[in-house]
């Protein structure tokens, strides 16, 4: 027998358990040229939002009735392709599930277990890292010295972009929530944390970066991104990697306009997505983030919940903040 | 005596006459190792308004009381730097004004008289060529075959980044206002201009951009811009060159959130001043643009108004749309 996961209904704005429900399927059968795989470690994702909403958006939307769309460390139990073995790890698109029916295009790349343990290539050397060392080395360009700003800086890819930036000899200022400031400061190198809901988040800004911010990493948009606009140098690179203080885009909301201060400070806006296919580029980011986890000077954490009924309760904390390190679950 | 057009008062939004005044002043006196000229053709730029306007921008505001600023074309009447000889004709910041004392550093470089007229070193071989040929090989990455949306089409910059973007095999799509949506197509090669004061303009833009737009060259934002974001293609890339449809920017305004579309279609949105110091990208450009202009490759209009006296009324007429081809003013 399968567990799994089904979504079933769609939620207006965050979804929560009750869009979601503990389902018993047949064990999977053997694909052609495909893998059955066991799921070792299950991701939870701030994109799941985007997943589960009516609205197309760079993915299809998951089907009422249909296994939760995940990422997810699986462990290969059967194949019918000569390039996995029984016992092969692999990074992919498992979904919320116990055993998994999956295609080799489904799988992202192999998991070393002698690097890091499986929950780590969800993380750290999985999407969000890749996302942040990807983003990172395409649009920040960036020079030492100067002063990168990051919103949701002890999140998933928070973490990692600031130490990345860091690295590269920048100062770093970190917009998380007040429990999570020592956090972004002591593990993940900040050199300045600030707490997002600060009632004069304008002059904590004002004094953090005296000369403004060069460089933009916005994970939230929204109001926050609205303070830092003002903010930012000319020349000044905004990177936008997630939207996620907007918690619905119907109606689609309003803000300041952009034009003026694009035209007048010469700023550059990018926004991407990690999925993006360039290989190239995902080896060259994924390379940077193994040596560094390999030679331990990339800190992270996790937070496991342990039974793949906490699923659905573990993306609620998650949205909600309470999770402490990047959240996965443990069938 | 020198005539000299100065600015008097501050415009809320679009200046007009009632701003300037005319003044006959001394004859100027030679700069220590810089030039005395004669100005011989007078440039009248969007860009104005900012430069008028109270806030400082990307200059500093042009003060109550002293000349305005402008670009033009002069002729060396006296010289203390052994670079610049009697009858030697150069374009730079010389103001509205029949005489001008300038040291070299305002000087942006040499006018071939025998590659094009003077008031052409304005236009196509002055800053909106600049703008346009400068713009166009940083941001664009054109590919043939694909779609470059611009605004204000028939424009000093519109008509001629609408010509490279043809020479680059993309299909261009125009907007102006009707009465010049001949002129664009016929003159300045756009394959589709709509009038965009169209009622249904979002309908024509469907109609005309069915794989939607790749490059997106904005010299007005606002709400033409809100009708284009939506249909910007994946990795769709803006260039923001001005910002004419939005009057003031006192209060601030507001338009539709642009986060979402950042991220999903990975667009690269980028504002940029031709000011800006780019030596090697300037003489780049301009050596496109010059080896287009002599083999007559390069079609560019101008209306000349006759009388320093005519100039703030050039630039009213200017916002009002009421030119035919770029407008300059011999003095």
């Amino acid at each position: 027998m399968n567990r799994q996961i089904v979504l079933i209904g769609r939620p207006a704005a965050i979804p929560g358990p009750e869009h979601f429900e503990l389902r018993t399927g047949p064990e999977p059968s053997l694909p052609d040229n495909g893998l059955i795989a066991e799921t070792v470690a299950l991701s939870v994702d701030p994109a799941m939002r985007g997943w589960v909403s009516a609205e197309a958006n760079y993915l299809q939307p998951v089907a009422l009735g249909s296994v939760m769309r995940s990422l997810g460390v699986a462990r290969v139990l059967k194949s019918a392709d000569p390039d996995w073995n029984e016992g092969d790890l692999f990074y992919g698109w498992t979904g919320w599930q116990d055993r998994v029916a999956i295609s080799p295009e489904a799988i992202l790349w192999r998991v070393d277990e002698s690097l890091a343990p499986p929950s780590a290539w969800l993380s750290v050397l999985g999407l969000n890292g890749l996302t942040a060392a990807k983003g990172f080395a395409a649009f920040a360009r960036a020079k030492p010295g100067e002063t990168m700003l990051v919103t949701t800086a002890a999140g998933g890819v928070g973490s990692i972009v600031g130490q990345l930036a860091k690295r590269s000899g920048m100062r770093t200022v970190g917009l998380t929530s007040a429990s999570k400031c020592d956090l972004a400061h002591d593990r993940y190198g900040y050199d300045i944390a600030l707490d997002y809901r600060d009632v004069d988040l304008a002059g904590a800004l004002d004094v953090s970066c005296p000369q403004g911010v060069d460089i933009f990493w916005d994970n939230v948009g929204g109001e926050i991104a609205d303070l830092i606009f003002p903010r930012l140098a000319p020349g000044g690179r905004v990177i936008q990697c997630g939207t996620a203080s907007i918690p619905s885009w119907s109606p689609w909301p309003e803000g300041p306009r952009r034009e003026r201060d694009m035209v007048v400070k010469r700023l550059t806006w990018s926004g991407f997505l990690a999925f993006d296919g360039d290989d190239h580029a995902n080896e060259a980011a994924l390379a940077t983030l193994r040596s560094l986890v390999a030679a331990g000077e990339l800190n992270h954490d996790e937070q496991c919940m342990v039974g793949l009924e906490q699923a659905p309760a573990a993306l609620a904390a998650l949205y909600q903040g309470q999770n402490s390190g990047r959240i996965w679950v443990k069938p």
